[in-house]
């Protein structure tokens, strides 16, 4: 049991083992090496401050590492969960659930955006069938976890179950662990699972305390009826489940998504494992608010890769404290904005490794100059 | 002479040879490109508009190359154009001019940040000389064009010659022409100067037709009683020579700087290349209104690659209709925007090259399905 649980509800439905050993592995930034950090970023040859957010990421990156100059994350992987969801017969989307499946098809042959992107950014891509709605033929780059086959619809009944939440979180952080076992230096959240963006509409709902209407979106473009309609059902799964933000796995099993629940268990082996995790959109910052109820200093590892169209997201990333590297107005997922964000993380990282300082490059420092 | 000259008051002012000949070459996008390149986006497997600003950067890029897909802008270079101000007398900035020299020779020694990101995202990184006020050493990265030591004072005369102006545009056309036939696909604008953000917002202010004060800011990051010096500086600038927005060659020799007017001829170098050019912050802003005023189809060939923290950036940008890609508080300078930016140019390209079409994918398409 960790501190985090004993005052909260939660302290009387325990987490499994796996996950309590984990969330008690979680911690803060290393604050000597934000310190030095910071030092180091004013020393170096340029105007202090210029490089605006992305000195801001470099001191994350060593307080996460623990050291400074933080390490160069060279190799990253984007884990893309696929899920599907029980709440697409309630209307709340255009696209027929079996694109789900067909996407990931299409991911493990190399045709998607995150596959072209990946390639640019030089990361891995793996897939992790979490709760597709049907059978997956094995592939090199497909880890087959399938807790269920899509989740319930959250209108009429519990998404899932709390044990299957536990099985999927359990899932992520060991996707997270192998992942970097493996050699990731950096981890991107990507995900595929038509109607995701209304599970996380309702998820953020529940831990930001918005109303539905607020947070909820056209995900991949649907018209004001069909958003109406999201908004409404949205409405009724929260009414029905009453959910307990004090409560992450229950909000989980109420109305989230397999994904979501893997997604958490991922950024949670991230933080734990101290490796930077670039969140992709609205999915991942659903999921960063889960685990960051498990465990609040989760957010140390999260760089947020952009600002989805999605209202959710923005409002999410509010909660979290995170600002977004990449504002492009995208909603795709699959990961690809929080791949678009790697380049910038990496050379955040690189600036406070390889530029020189005044004193040693021999250029007149301002500051000491006036 | 262009049709573009001849009922300004630019016609009774003959632009050189060299830079009538590029003009002439300028023009717009490929409307054929363009079509396919939207028709083409439409069709790959993502929702439709879901990558956002990269599907219009995808379609910029097939209307320049006149071909869809676009080539990859695998290799790419950065040129900074390095020069000095005269009006840095005036007290603009607290960095003493000799930092101009002192960091080209960082730039050398590889020691600058613009070094860190350009091996970060394999672009090469060019130092064009074109009037530091200092002599600089021979070096294999360093191309020695310096057409005068540094500007003169604009709040006291003319900041160049109409002659100099002209050298440094042709030199600036010289050096795009020079760097893609070594081979770059994509160039990318740099600067050093130190008070060059003096004579930007000054440019600005007479292309865009903007109040001084609304177009300058804190530069590398001086204090009020400095800012307030540099409106001043500016406005005495612009009712002593009272620039006709008209005769951008007499605005650039009024109150330009020479790596405005060299970089001014690298825009249109590129432009008359088609080879797509992506402008680092408000200095390059500020030359693209120059080479927009010379030739307004050189906007076509443009790419903004961050909204720097200046005032007149963004102003410069709007009056262009360019949105900026990367929006992180930069105020470096030196092409680091611009090189941020590289990635995200080259994904979108790649996006329009590899990704799927449903048809090819096997994938429902929405819009077929509903």
């Amino acid at each position: 049991m960790t501190e985090a649980q004993s005052p909260e509800p939660e302290a009387q439905r325990p987490l499994s083992e796996a996950i309590a050993t984990t969330v008690a592995e979680v911690s803060g930034l290393d604050t000597d090496a934000v310190s030095t950090a910071r030092q180091r970023q004013d020393s170096l040859t340029k105007p202090r401050g210029s490089l605006g957010v992305l000195e801001d990421i470099s001191v994350q990156l060593s307080g996460l590492a623990g050291s400074c100059p933080p390490p160069l994350p060279d190799k990253a992987t984007i884990a893309v969960f696929a899920a599907d969801h029980g709440v697409h017969a309630q209307g709340v989307t255009p696209w027929p659930q079996e694109v789900t499946a067909q996407m990931v098809g299409n991911f493990l042959a190399g045709g998607a955006v995150i596959n072209a992107i990946a390639a640019e950014v030089n990361a891995r891509v793996v897939i992790i069938d979490i709760g597709v709605a049907a059978e997956l033929d094995d592939h090199p780059m497909l880890l087959a976890h399938k807790v269920r086959a899509g989740t319930a619809d959250m209108t009429e009944t519990a998404a899932m179950s709390r044990a299957e939440v536990i099985q999927a979180v359990e899932t992520g952080i060991s996707v997270a662990r192998r992942l970097v076992s493996d050699g990731a230096q950096c981890l991107v959240t990507g995900d595929m699972g038509i109607a995701n963006t209304t599970a996380s509409a309702a998820l953020i709902a529940v831990f930001t305390g918005t109303d539905p209407a607020l947070v909820t979106g056209r995900g991949t473009g649907i018209d004001t009826a069909t958003l109406d309609t999201k908004v409404e059902v949205i409405r009724r799964a929260l009414a029905l489940h009453q959910p307990d933000p004090g409560d992450p796995i229950g909000v989980l099993s109420a109305v989230g998504g397999l994904e979501h629940a893997g997604l958490t268990g991922f950024l949670l082996g991230a933080a734990a494992l101290r490796i930077p995790v670039i969140l992709d959109g609205v999915i991942a910052a659903a999921a960063a608010l889960c685990a960051h109820a498990l465990a609040a200093d989760s957010v140390a590892a999260m760089i947020a890769g952009h600002r989805s169209t999605e209202p959710g997201s923005q409002i999410a990333l509010q909660h979290l404290g995170l600002r977004a590297l990449v504002d492009l107005d995208l909603r795709l997922g699959e990961g690809s904005g929080g791949a678009l964000a790697l380049p910038l993380v990496r050379s955040a990282a690189r600036v406070l490794r390889e530029v020189a300082s005044f004193d040693s490059a021999g250029v007149v420092d301002k500051e000491q100059h006036q």
